[in-house]
């Protein structure tokens, strides 16, 4: 059985990797979605897809089971939302979301959605862990060391406190 | 004569009704534009498409003029948006709006728009129809019967709550 | 039962209205879909979604089952398209096409496909109608009145007849 | 050397012309773009590219190095911002901003950056220009003259009151 | 009276030139639209929109007339082509064209198009001029000198022989 | 070192697969980017982004390097493509290509690319060995075997077969 866990994972954290290895105890194969794929420097998405691949699939490695790490763009379209992940992940069985929207987008098209308390925690602590990086406080202890490598390879503190200066809000508004 | 009229319709209620009918009096035949079609599954948007053109369509199936129900999607570009309308519609003589900026699109494009008191009525009932679907609330006597029908189908109450819940802000942001 | 069936209709002919008929036979209520409704005035779409809209509408009045005309335009990406043509139009159940590639992405999502050898006449006749404007040879017989009459009010065969210029390929190319 | 200036200017005005004429000293050819590009009659936005590109032309003429004035449609994705931006103006050496993200994006692409104090200046004052020009307060005084005449041409005060009444916003949320 | 005058301008050639000078006899200023501005590195469209930007710029700096050279990008969609190029361009009262294409769509949105049988003779020359880029013939005599240097500058000669290459058709195709 | 492979893959076969082994030779880490992965269900592109990433993972799971397999949609614009690439893929060092387009692009932009003769190769045959599908020839030894399961398993002959059939060009064009 393969199942398929979404998030924009900014950056992928302990969170998310207890609930990668709770689902990895579930299934065959594992499909890791980078959500928002398209956006970068911002102060809620400071990483590009191709940063966050690096992360999860470093992160990741020692797992028993066969994982797929794959950027998926936004469409802004909900209706098709569904038919487009599909279209960019291998074929998989069950979805894992605690997310509602998600959770009814994949309910409407048929696919099996599975929920667990813990998955709510990720929200939460890649909000709280951004804020630490803004504003200079620890944040290194929250996730795993390959993240915390990729991190400082690309600078990507002084990035994320660049880009939530208060006067910055995005490219097209200079 | 032709006219025009356009609203989201999420969903179609009493006040859009009124409005038709009263346009219904002064045209010979009449366009209903359903804008931000590609939007669904929103707080603000609920309802695909296809669902508000089975609302209007089967609610304003007993009016004396011919009537087509368009489907129009955001181009997110004003100055075009004129152009946009024009080609998804019928050709028309007379638009009809309160909506500041929609009046102000069409005058500069040399279409002539006429203004009601009661126009305004809509986007406050819109905004207050959704609030109550959201609660739990009655809503069933706002509405032209055969929209409590689509809604009743296509399980909609259940769908504006999940979408609603508060830490539900995209399928972008999961 | 509600049935879909998709076509450019430019314009819409007595191929497509044959095809109507014999679906609205089958079914309690039918969409009628514009495809590439995004597209105009060029020489394989020469005519607006809205002008599309007209001929078709004022051409299917007479018949017995509730119709709906919806424009749907091109998102260019396969792997999402039965679910943009689902969230556009009414639910339907079953389809109807002989185009191979409609057949095997509805078949792929699981929705009933319907063919008919009757079915490959339209696309003939489309290009053959086409052609037959711009070289100013009679056309007016093989299509609904209704179409002749929008096509006139247009100045359609003007705006074909110059579009297909032979130096003319496309606004982008000018 | 050729130098790169961007901003929405909203309208143009006097902060910005100062900065102007501050590189033009600095520079042999400078690039002046008009970002947001696609954007026009919203309250942030009100004037089309085609607006700004007379008001900033008709206010440098006098400036005695060559300068080119080239809008610049967002991409929204700011991973290619900087490509986009270099593949519609001509080459330039050094670009000009205050702007946290922007600085940061030049900068991760290789190129050279400088601020001023005085840069900051604009943002600030284009805000506060358009409220006068909502409110029917004086404004005339804090643009250069073009920048006067091109606003009467176009009725530009009625348009921005107009856009900016409080149940306006958008277009696609009539 | 202003007039406006669009091309790919894939490069600036004397055939343009000629046109350019024509025009600037008939009117008070002169808009040069630079066409297609999303595209370069094809075979069609080696230059990017800042290349010709430059190339114009360059090449029409000693007329008498004022000129602004506004790059336009592609909306692909013919029916909103007009409001388009009207919202990136000063407003114009007259244009200047030989396209069919073109002289249909501004002739439908109401906007004065003159024609000039020198005016054929641009396309011709386009191709031609590329042809002799890509096999190493000679061409610098059709261009006007800025355009040599530009081209000379970028090395555009290497770039367009090599995007030509028969194996080579987009970055798509990879 | 991190070496970075883009082709369509459709479908990977034992040239891409002779490549891979030659690149992974010279390189500590490799990307594989799936270019055009937004299409899917046309003759040149029957397999969506997501049954080539199977294919390709499940076909690089021998190699001693590390892998990352990332789908990389189109943007159909050229001179954004590097830096979108860029942001789609962990930073890679060198690029390997012999697509003169591909090269030309990344040449521009300063990255090194390496050419290589037997890179030719997986051009003729990913069209050889779609045209075999077609015609019902054997296609099989050409490819690895995990490349036969997953065609297998989604039924991708049926679906080249149906999809190239002559009078299908497109769902737009139905």
């Amino acid at each position: 059985m393969r199942g398929f866990y979404i998030g924009r994972f900014q950056p992928y954290h302990n969170g998310h990797h207890r609930m990668v290895a709770e689902i990895a105890s579930e299934v065959d194969e594992l499909v890791l979605g980078i959500g928002s794929a398209n956006d970068s420097h911002s102060p809620r998405n400071p990483f590009t897809a191709g940063e966050r691949v690096m992360m999860v699939t470093k992160s990741v490695v020692d797992l028993d089971i066969t994982t797929y790490v794959v950027p998926i763009e936004d469409l802004d379209r909900n209706s098709v939302w569904v038919s487009h992940v599909q279209s960019m992940s291998p074929a998989f069985d069950v979805a894992y979301s605690n997310n509602p929207l998600v959770i009814q987008l994949f309910s409407e098209a048929g696919v099996e959605v599975r929920q667990s308390p813990m998955f709510n925690r990720d929200v939460l602590e890649g909000a709280e862990l951004r804020e630490r990086m803004i504003s200079g406080d620890d944040w290194r202890d929250l996730v795993p060391t390959p993240v915390v490598e990729v991190i400082a390879e690309i600078n990507g503190i002084e990035r994320i406190q660049r880009v939530s200066d208060t006067d910055s809000n995005g490219a097209d508004s200079t």
